[in-house]
């Protein structure tokens, strides 16, 4: 039986990547996103005609008892959950505190800091048990600074990142493996950047920095670090690192 | 008129030592707190005992509209804040994964996070209407690293950190001064680590560290840092400092 | 007999106006500076000209034995000292790895790191056999984030930074206060910033965002800061906080 | 032509082992060391035992034009440097201040903080020019906080990150990865941390935390992740990364 690859927020940018990833590495990968049927059985394709074994389901994880049911109904009917991929995000874009209504903030400490919770308080017990598990998490420059117009998305990742390294003090030493990857740069991925930004403005972008300047990040080449670190002998475990395009400045130069 | 200091989480500890320093520096000081009408009381006693001015109300945070519908009645009665110490915090020990109810895990957000939010939603365009205004915000150690059993706490916290740093980001340059405050050591405060570890542990902890030992921080002290801040000049205004007694290791030590 | 405060960096900004500060607070002070004698007379003689009380010398800290002389001499002379204040700094302003000599960046680290070490081995003994102390360093956003061009400057602050956590650690609970003090943004201050702008650049700065638009730090002002943390009570120290401009973005938010 | 991985620092355990790692993935690997011929030359065997290619060297980093000539002459000799690990450290064990001579603080910094600058003075421009190269620096917890005793260690360290920041900040957008790897917990290497120990001590450690407990990083698992981030597409780059056994608490967490 293969291990299973969780995926939460499995479109077609970092988590239908790493997910696609995670399933040439030999795993059943789960995937689970909110809508787009087609987009999900698009992945599901790919990867079964890749020669690796998938399944997808919709799922509307700010719903009470989502997650904790799809991760029962996973480990009951596919396997053992080895590695949950959290890539729920919640960047709205920048809004400032005017415009960002009380249930946009809500919203997305809902989906990025307690929806990692819940997952978490459902898949924690049966990977201790196991000994052995890894959760890893997308995060954002708005988990370590706070910029104008990011109060929603900055107070949801900075309590996620703070989230994160409490997980990791209680169950690093249980064998789960808490990662929190953070993501410094524009992912070249059109379910999320492109809805964000709009067609055109993402077709400008492409053109000004994607392509052979790779000056966006290539999701599939970032799903290559999201199963190196996931693959880390447990004797040098990496818990938080970074990622951005060569061409862009760090976080901290701008 | 004076002007008015609004103290968020007034208890016998930080919130209304740092009450009674606005009000003797010259300030009318609304304090709020969620109970105890007789130690409410109490402290706009003292205040007023010592020649300051001062008005007490309970109030749910948690509540809707209850931060909002203080903030203008405030205004509106008595005049204009200058100040605000969100003082309301989300410690409730350390509980494991397993222990910690999603109900516990919002309730920190809730107070912690969101509630700062609604202040700054509040308050924040008054201010910046009139060129002015400090909103001071005590934190914790929480808000930098989380430790075994702070999931509540330290997603709470570190999202009020990054909230902090954005407010900072869109209002610093409209003469709004947002600070950060890291508590990091134990308060000699009855109403919270008092209430928080029992009477019988609070006086052996004060019996060992406090008095002329000066190793529980005293809120009194506090109190004048925080004053401090609220006046620096604005061409050198502090973003965020750290508080500790000097015979504990800073947090990055243990 | 006055308490002593020893100022290594009494130029015509921070090091100066601080000395004035202490002075005016009851403290004798010590003002030590590289160069310019006229300079440093002025500085003695403002100092008595408004009752207080002070003495300059001229010093080269990159001199062996110039800082160690100078403890042994201030004790020995004028009494025991209470507050270091170590301002001495290494901007080059900003050059390519191409343009920064090994002198260069050596001499960056004699004066901020190895300077600061030299000035620890000697005054700590001293205070702490007394009981108590202080340190405050002036620092730098180069501390906390090397920038493009910041090789020599980032690399002797940021080695300063642990320095100053390294002596908290061990001297905190000796009662040797060591603060880090992060001065993000630019002082008006002729000596260091008029200096490496020149003297157009200068005065175009200050007619852009000094005087009453309280854009550049003013040295006097950020000086009751460094007074305020020098006199925190013992239960509640600050080891780091940062000073800006109202006007200007925090480091991390460009 | 193999491309070079030229190792600063190759003992029995990080150094070596990344030597190897870089060796079997297709590099002629340059072994520096300051001691140990015997050591040395067993690397080199192992390696090309392994079907690698390798040369060792005996190199003082401190002796003034060390680095820069054997840059210098792999260049010439055998071929572009395309990956330096640079793992020279100044760990000398926990010392009080007063035990920390001058000399002992500032070999610190000739080792890693300078030691780094003139590598880099070095190398850089020539990997500038094919646009294209890595240097991999090896870090300690020592670099991110200061604790007792680390007053030599963690100001090189401390000072060495902000060095990194900087030159990524000028060089990675010309094709120069500049990572941070930050070793936060004890490596089974007997030349650097059995050294550190002495022999007892070190056999007492291996027999509580190491073999089957991986409680001890091995450095040739480690060594996986050096290769990784060497060869991360550039569009997707790490700077800084932690590395920890699973069973350690991270050092914000103690």
């Amino acid at each position: 039986m293969k291990p299973v690859c969780l995926v939460m927020g499995a479109g077609a940018g970092i988590g239908g990547n790493v997910g696609k990833r995670f399933a040439a590495g030999g795993y059943h990968t789960v995937l689970c996103r909110r809508s787009d049927e087609a987009g999900l059985q698009q992945l599901v394709s790919d990867i079964q005609a890749a020669g690796g074994s998938a399944t997808g389901y919709l799922l509307n994880a700010i719903e009470e008892g989502s997650i904790e049911e799809r991760v029962s109904a996973v480990e009951a009917e596919i396997g053992p959950i080895e590695v949950v991929i959290y890539n729920l995000g919640a960047q709205i874009g920048d809004r400032t505190l005017a415009d960002t209504s009380y249930k946009a903030f809500e919203m997305g400490w809902r989906l990025a800091t307690f929806g990692l919770f819940r997952m978490a308080s459902a898949v924690c017990p049966k990977m201790e048990a196991r000994g052995k598990g890894a959760i890893l998490v997308t995060s954002a420059t708005a988990a370590v600074r706070g910029n104008a117009g990011q109060h929603s998305h900055a107070a949801a990742m900075g309590g996620r990142r703070m989230l994160c390294q409490t997980l990791n003090a209680q169950f690093a030493s249980k064998g789960i493996h808490i990662a929190h990857i953070l993501v410094d740069g524009m992912v070249d991925a059109p379910d999320t950047l492109g809805r964000m930004l709009g067609a055109d403005v993402f077709q400008q972008l492409r053109a000004a920095h994607g392509g052979e300047q790779d000056g966006l990040m290539l999701p599939e080449e970032m799903a290559e670090t999201y199963f190196h670190v996931a693959h880390q002998h447990r004797s040098c475990w990496t818990h938080e690192l970074d990622l951005r395009p060569y061409s862009e400045l760090a976080w901290w130069n701008h």
